[in-house]
């Protein structure tokens, strides 16, 4: 309907809109709405967030061992000592790392591929952190690897393609349940997770 | 479900997440995303939307004479020749003079009020940009006011107070005139709006 440019406003405040407008989650109307919010509470937001956004950058490095981001490399998790060495949990991102380590259903290593392979977005083997992850499996500390992709199209090809590719080293490889989401609605479920949850029936 | 934090991340991750967090739009949850897409596109998002909201944060004031936000004070529209200094529309919020200055609707002048009354929310007519409203009505340049306040209660609440204070000068106060929205659905107008619209009707 409207134009998403503000003509009127100083180059400035566009420049602000316009940065605004390209976070992920903000479109260029709510990022009007949000330059103006920053605007009105410049020292309780607005320098934080440019302070916050200027240390990250400088800090914050992929870890050269499993591709996680922290401001030390290797990271806290591939340092920390008390982690089971046997154990490593590929992901596709970062934020899975995060999702596992709040869940704290883990206390292996991680593996972050960096995306998953996709015949549609024209991601390929070489594109993704696979060579280190072979590296890593060769080095004979890892017994099992835990491949802890969505279950999606393009999760499951990336599962597979690993599962071939890492077999032959003699590790184990296992991949996470399928099933109902604790809490989930079973009317809410789709067919594929209902079978899914049905075939992995366990005995009560 | 979740704890909105992510303990295993650097502090760093963490204090970014938070300020972008505060950023209104933005959850706990979409501000870790946006965290992790930024730290992906550093010069491309990440830096530019430092520098941005560094440089509006020092350089962006509020307009002595009308209110609205500017590198310039008096702002553009306040210094603006060409423009009708008989007319001033009086709006609550500095996103409303881009809304009408986008739609290139008005050729007047603008007063910001900061607000509008609220008994609910304690703002008081001190709390806004009264005084220098009636001021400004009072130099004898301005030969109507048009008040642009949302449709809502504490909308119109400030609007008859702004009348009762401003018909004792002698300028014509005025308001935008209610109705059906253009391109707007009349199945899905709320009663108030069909009152208005009927008893505004015009002859075509």
């Amino acid at each position: 309907m409207r134009s998403p440019k503000t003509p009127t406003a100083s180059p400035e405040i566009e420049a602000l809109i316009d940065a605004l407008g390209k976070v992920p989650g903000l479109g260029p109307r709510s990022a009007r709405r949000a330059a103006l919010q920053l605007l009105k509470k410049r020292d309780l937001l607005m320098l934080p967030l440019a302070a916050a956004l200027t240390e990250a950058a400088q800090k914050v490095q992929t870890c050269g061992e499993c591709g996680a981001l922290d401001t030390q490399n290797p990271c806290a998790i591939c340092a920390a000592p008390g982690r089971d060495d046997a154990l490593l949990c590929v992901v596709a991102e970062v934020g899975d790392v995060w999702a596992l380590e709040r869940a704290g259903a883990f206390k292996g290593r991680y593996h972050v591929l960096g995306g998953v392979l996709s015949a549609l977005d024209g991601v390929r083997p070489e594109d993704l952190r696979i060579p280190k992850l072979i590296e890593r499996a060769n080095r004979g500390l890892v017994k099992e690897i835990i491949i802890a992709l969505s279950a999606t199209v393009d999760g499951q090809t990336t599962a597979h393609y690993l599962t071939e590719r890492l077999q032959p080293l003699g590790v184990s490889v296992t991949r996470l349940a399928h099933g109902v989401p604790v809490g989930g609605e079973l009317e809410l479920m789709d067919d594929g997770t209902l079978f899914a949850a049905f075939s992995s029936r366990r005995p009560l």
